[in-house]
């Protein structure tokens, strides 16, 4: 090529827990056994059924024209009215200020790409991977975080938030993910009230993940961010794809807050309309169909029962866990993740399950002398158990651990996964 | 808020043909009368139909449970291999060179942004404003192009190309739209190999947006990329919203061709795959369905049908505006649009329907001293006949003209649309 | 022109404080009055004269041919040498380390500018202009800022740098000025000490502008960053225009502190004289008549001479403010100005000397709504008293206040200048 | 250091020409003999004395308390007043267009720096590095120039200027460099005249360092940009160092022409001037002493003089080489540098004076690979004959060659610094 091609920020569009998978899968082959893929989010894939119900749904409405047809740029009006009378809150939005995207990976990258490159957001450690890297991408350096407290339940710092925010002119928006990928934690109202009013007092917005919003086991209570914004501008992000188990949709959508009680919140939403204008519209079937789903009678059981299992999976591990003193491990509140701290993780070695696994981590750990520990405790893990998990620095936490699913349909399975996890540990501290 | 929140560039995220469309919305009020759309490319709109097996297909594929679970960041591999084999050529492409957007607008903007800010592409004037507003926000300035000649049937200017390319370092991409949207040319082969010669002998890559390849006329040959790439590296894109009318699918995808030949592209594809990687996968129904439709033995007797009923309109459309002296018309080789240009075009008024319409069209032309010549025809036609088209000037061109739509189902509405804009053109002249 | 040729950051270039005087020379003129120049920092102006053993010394120098030639790009090696052994530290520098700039503006330039632009330098507030102009300029947007507060004697607050450290990851630097300009205070040890350890705790280097460094009251006691440093990678900015009343000469240097310590650290000091040597080198005159003015033995008894000087001008100007309950005001431990806070300052007008001045004043204030309320008593005070001093708000402070020179060689006119100041702020207040 | 320090672009801040000098003093060194340095723009260094009366004018201005004060931003006024009348153009420019700089150096780097990123500025090749490299910087990639062909007289390619202007919407503006260096050349008036034609009819602003032009040898006439600018605006920088061997005072000036024709251009050089303010101001010294030199009766038989010698030395050194096939010289018209081509330049060795020399160059080609051919041959040429040269290449040309000074002052030395080169010509392609 007669020029460079490469950005001058190619380094830190990276995505270290896709990696995890890649090493998984070859080690799969060397091996010859069936990982058990601990990594994914996806229901379907461990085992849940797509509900009849649902299908039928989807086959109902691929008769009308409409459901093939472009719609407005902002999404399809009748399915925003649906989201505003039941997701969202009409003292703070109208349906115009609520866009639909191709999921919620897209609605990241056009909230955050559209800001200047000196108005940065403050994300949580451990993250969603995509909210930190779109974000470093944008200011061209690393993304910059507040900690979730492993020793307070996951609750975010908010002395450091405070100080971040106070102390930092760059710092435009507050990222919260509620109830909280990785780690299961649905925040308290007091806490998520209180980083309302760091934005107050600093003239910033927010910006919440909600897209577990439903996700919530019994006896916790969520608060949104529509009931305790006040007049502070904000965006809320939800999605289908976590109340159905239908990820393929791509069907995101964000809630502005407040547009109007601020003149440069709203002409950077009006930035964010327009860059979506340029890909015309986001996909429409999902969207003629979430009103159709959401209000069927079989919907709330339906979702229940999930919680329900997601629920008991939680308890389960964390009993078990809680056994190990190199563990540590908290009960969640909801999503359907659970995050154990390996604590004082050390380098080890497990016993492979062939020789040709074996050899091939070892090429790996000499290969590239930066492994992280809870990485080379992962490879290990998956050499020795067949287990695949997702080390938690790799959602850009300081913390060694690592994330695994609740969604496990089969009983057994996920006692097994346990055990294996369990054996591991041992082996690996001894 | 504490800090700016509007991109420096922000002026440049325009998108002047959808003004057309609200401008055209509020004179539909105010006059009480239907417009005549046609300024959207979208066939249900305009009264065809989405055939029933179609739909059928959609219906059956949504039993299995794979339709709505992730597809893999590229998209779904057995349609990767189908496009592969159907589409593209194994030659120069793989089925890992595959990749699935959800629509060709993210993949511009996927293409676009993963390039260094100085590395511009040369785009075509008149050009879909998408791909020109991408190239603008992400270089910081106006966009750069090359120009159709409508003088020479829309055939690009070869020589302007191979200058712009050549004293340009910052070019490194050609664009080509082929067959042409707007002016719904089929390229000449021997321009096409002209263009992938300039790129090669300038150390250049090619992206073709080739999203209409199946929309050619009888008796007009397409030549696609892939035919004649040798081993220059390029992107085709394409897609499969006008071959089915289905636009709400959101389902584009890009073949890579050559990546292995150049370092640098190869790099700079693995930028993209990274990119689309933080916003998981691209929807996954239309993936899952798009074997099955095109291999359809309904598939193609139905996509004959729709393009002989474009090439017919083109036919009576050219044959009409040819008796109009200060109209020059070229006759498509495909696409469902028609490109009009307006000679020497003054600034006039024509009589408006209402006085209130009237009022509205004098407060915007007050209002905007800046209103393109065309813009201004545009508006009075709304006004007066009730019929909305797209400003040539809004597809980026310094020529004054409109782009209509071939797709109108019903043929009386067809040619009462053809006298209304006669009529019109007839008035404003005199 | 065929482009913009407007900077976007365009706005953040601004230079409040000589604004002022280009307001001070249009009042000069409608007044009829010849103004007193308080704003200026250069002796001569107020009636200082260069000594003639000074002159003596550059015309005995203008005898060699070296003289007149180039020299290193770093600067003439004799006078880095000397430099090296009289105003720096063998322990943490070595000749190389020492580069000569055409003033300290051109080395403040060439430091900020060869930073990354995410980079970022936490600076004094209030502030020399050029510093934190030049490092919003180089950023983007606003820059950041520690306060110096006049309540503890314009000491630093160190609280809150540390907070500004710890809690933005962009702060690569901290700049200190001292002794300082504006507020003339000397820096305690032990505070100068603190920030180096904030810089060490958090991996920043230091920026220390030291010009003044010779200009210290009696019995008040300098704390040179050489002798804190320890093994912190640093700059020492220091220059030959305070010590002789020779601003002309554009003659600063850096001193770069434990380059070797740190490889960022060591690549960024290239960088700058890889910047310097497209610029082949600084003026050399005054580079070679440096060792012979400071060796002199005259230099120490004419520095000392004008040092009593500043002190009693700064005891008079401190003792007669201090008697007026709306100012604030702190005895100088060094430099050759005073600040004077504006405790709650009204707006107010003050009786013009002429009519036309009054209009004059009239018109800005009405044309620009956001002239800061020290600025408009600075307009007040030239207006009716004819004193041209400089807006504390004109040095990036949140505060009311101003600053006037100490320079002044006429006890009566100092005396007069002091009594219509005075004068004015009790008019002004009432 | 918490953060990266070095900027992305820092690779194309090189100064390629520099690093010769390092290898020939490293050589010198290796082989215990004198270097002639021929690389050196400095007549002093060659030999020349600085004349007397010059050095009176400098002593004389030193009484005055002026000299060693600050002058106005823009420069000091009498000295501004003087160029105008004296080097520039009344009907093109006012003495407030005239800007004054610490040396050409920075004149440039301010020109450069405060146009926005994607303004451009094609520049010749070869060029004087100092432009080109603060052009690449500015731009993030590598500069954009156009071509002085050798079988032309060097004359530039115009038609290349016309197309990279016409076809590329970056560049705004043409930087000339004449009288040339380093090729010698003085541009005919047709030539220059076609590109101030060529700049406006593309809307496009001329740079025109005419820093040589005093050096014009008899019976050359040179053409200045005032003379011919018309009502394109333009900046012609000129400087005092060619014309008094005082390459050590850093005086240089833009003049700017027709600022007040283009609301662009004047807001462009409204940004120099800030940023100059940011520094304060330019040495003064030289400028006082400006007119008198220039105004010495003195001045004029000195200047010819020099300008005599270096006719001679041109007439000789091409005499010389340009009995050797292998090389192709043009006679030049003015500055005191010759450049000579290296005609299919093969890759060879000479016989080094030592055995250390030789090993020092054979392990310098070793290490790096992508050694220019003609940075070779000048390599071996300092090992063999202990003459130093500077490759053409390192002037930004895609030719071999390299350029040596007219102005060594002694006519033996000279006639052998020819032989040694000739001698090593020969050796080098047998």
């Amino acid at each position: 090529m007669r020029q460079n091609l490469l950005r001058a920020d190619n380094k830190l569009l990276n995505y270290p827990i896709r990696e995890v998978v890649k090493i998984g899968k070859e080690l799969e082959k060397l091996g010859h056994f069936d990982m058990i893929w601990e990594n994914i989010g996806d229901p379907i894939t461990a085992g849940e059924k797509m509900p009849e119900w649902i299908k039928d749904i989807v086959r109902e409405n691929s008769i009308t024209d409409q459901t093939f047809a472009y719609t407005d740029t902002r999404g399809y009006l009748p399915t925003r009215q649906y989201v505003l009378e039941n997701f969202s809150n009409e003292k703070v939005c109208t349906v115009d200020d609520i866009l639909f995207f191709n999921g919620l990976g897209e609605a990241i990258n056009k909230v955050i790409n559209n800001l200047p490159r000196e108005a940065r957001i403050l994300v949580p450690s451990p993250t969603y991977p995509s909210h930190a890297t779109a974000e470093a991408m944008h200011a061209g350096c690393s993304f910059i975080s507040y900690h979730l407290d492993p020793a307070n339940e996951w609750e975010p710092d908010l002395e450091e938030i405070e100080n971040k925010v106070k102390y930092n002119d760059h710092v435009v928006a507050i990222l919260v993910i509620n109830p909280n990928n990785p780690t299961g934690r649905v925040f308290k109202r007091e806490t998520l009230e209180s980083i309302v009013k760091i934005a107050k007092d600093h003239d910033c917005f927010l910006i919440f993940d909600e897209i577990y919003h439903s996700m919530v086991f019994e006896e916790t209570e969520n608060t949104l961010l529509h009931e305790i914004i006040g007049d502070v501008p904000g965006i809320s992000m939800k999605g289908i794809s976590k109340d159905i188990p239908w990820p393929g949709s791509r069907c995101g959508w964000i809630e502005v807050y407040n547009a109007e009680k601020d003149e440069d919140f709203r002409g950077f939403i009006q930035m964010i309309l327009l860059a979506k204008m340029l890909e015309v519209c986001s996909t429409t079937l999902p969207q003629m169909i979430l009103p159709h789903v959401y209000s069927s009678p079989k919907f709330t059981t339906y979702l229940q029962t999930r919680i329900d299992k997601y629920h008991r999976r939680a308890e389960q591990a964390v009993a078990y866990f809680q056994q190990f003193p190199q563990l540590r491990v908290t009960i969640p509140g909801g999503v359907f993740y659970l995050v154990v701290e390996l604590l004082e993780l050390p380098r080890a070695k497990l016993s492979a399950k062939t020789k040709a696994a074996r050899l091939y981590i070892d090429n790996l750990l000499a290969e590239n002398d930066e492994v992280a520990e809870d990485f080379q405790f992962s490879y290990e893990l998956m050499g020795a158990e067949g287990v695949c998990v997702v080390p938690l620095s790799g959602f850009g936490s300081r913390l060694n651990g690592f994330r695994m699913t609740l969604l496990q349909e089969d009983d057994q399975v996920f006692t097994e996964t346990l055990e294996k996890i369990g054996r591991a540990v041992e082996a690996y501290y001894s």
